[in-house]
């Protein structure tokens, strides 16, 4: 099992059984995960940019505007980033306040934007993206156009400073706790895809692609 | 309706139309998350925690250990905090590539930490914090002892500088996009809590509680 080597910046010290380090969970989580956040420094202030992005073998890739003021200023200062990702799976209800607690998936990324500037590696950036939002999406769409090619920016992120937090399971409670008359357990989390709505302007007659049903 | 001034940095300059700075808007949002990500800077480093959080009044408040080595250090050195808060709500597929979106709703809020001193506050954070995660739960558990209490540290945010940025409705295409025979539309996306899973070790008899059904 290939592991991400621990460093000052990801060892887990406060809980540290619940660190993991090995490329396939970190990378699990990563693949699952809709959005991440991107942490900066600028002007010694902490910035925090919400954004979609996708994995790519050892690399994470996120897109936006050539006018994107945040994606411009990571990729040409070579800013040092922080990247997460979060899922809350459970509550975890125990017996005692103090013991209440979440099931939890997390993992940090510590790493410095490149601006993408190869076509193939661009290209593919967005179709992967696409598709992981929406598996079978790619083929399914008008692709762009060499003006819309020119508007997009894609930032490629190295993966080789990483760690998972993970907490799964029930709760733990005090021994005397056991014995009182408090229901106690998970109440699981879970995000789901509703059924979709086709748009206002939709053309009549076109029915609901199979890999949205 | 009561807005937040805008500042250099709550201003939403991309996309800028998306931008919201009143505070009902930005508190909905705050109280249904159920975490938060921090971020701070470190020896010029940038930084990001995933946790739980609540908000009373025009406070943000997040717990922990004493042992905490971010919280003492958010604390102690009073470190400027920026505090994110993501729901992804659905997956906008236009007819173009390029046109994809995902609804969203986000909050950024700069504050920094104050560690609260006061009991009475400490403790109503702690209530409200249990019954954003389960409403009703609070009533129904073993409440901290005084050895919980000293383990246990709450830092408060005063959120002052805040803005949400949000997202809603169907594709936007370019207009000759409109007549390709291409399927377009939301998928929502919604988080849902499931039938809740019983501790192993729940005492023979006690029924599952009224607020979890």
């Amino acid at each position: 099992m290939e592991k991400f080597p621990i460093t000052d910046r990801t060892e887990i010290t406060r809980l540290a059984k619940r660190g993991v380090y090995d490329k396939d969970t970190v990378y699990a989580i990563l693949d699952e995960a809709m959005f991440c956040t991107i942490a900066y420094v600028r002007d010694g202030m902490p910035f925090q940019i919400p954004t979609g992005f996708c994995r790519i073998g050892d690399k994470l890739y996120v897109h936006g505007s050539v006018g994107s003021f945040y994606m411009r200023e990571l990729a040409e200062k070579k800013l040092p980033v922080c990247i997460t990702v979060t899922f809350m799976d459970g509550l975890v209800l125990a017996r005692s306040a103090f013991h209440h607690s979440v099931n939890y998936r997390s993992v940090v990324v510590f790493s410095e934007a490149k601006k993408v500037e190869d076509q193939d590696e661009l290209y593919m950036a967005l179709e992967v993206f696409t598709n992981k939002l929406q598996p079978g999406r790619w083929d399914d769409i008008r692709k762009p156009n060499a003006g819309e090619w020119k508007a997009t920016m894609v930032l490629s992120f190295d993966i080789q400073e990483a760690s998972a937090k993970v907490r799964t399971g029930g709760p733990k409670d005090d021994e005397e706790d056991y014995s009182l008359d408090i229901w106690a357990g998970v109440v699981p989390l879970t995000t789901t895809r509703l059924q979709p709505v086709p748009d206002d302007l939709l053309k009549a007659g076109i029915a609901i692609p199979g890999y949205l049903k």
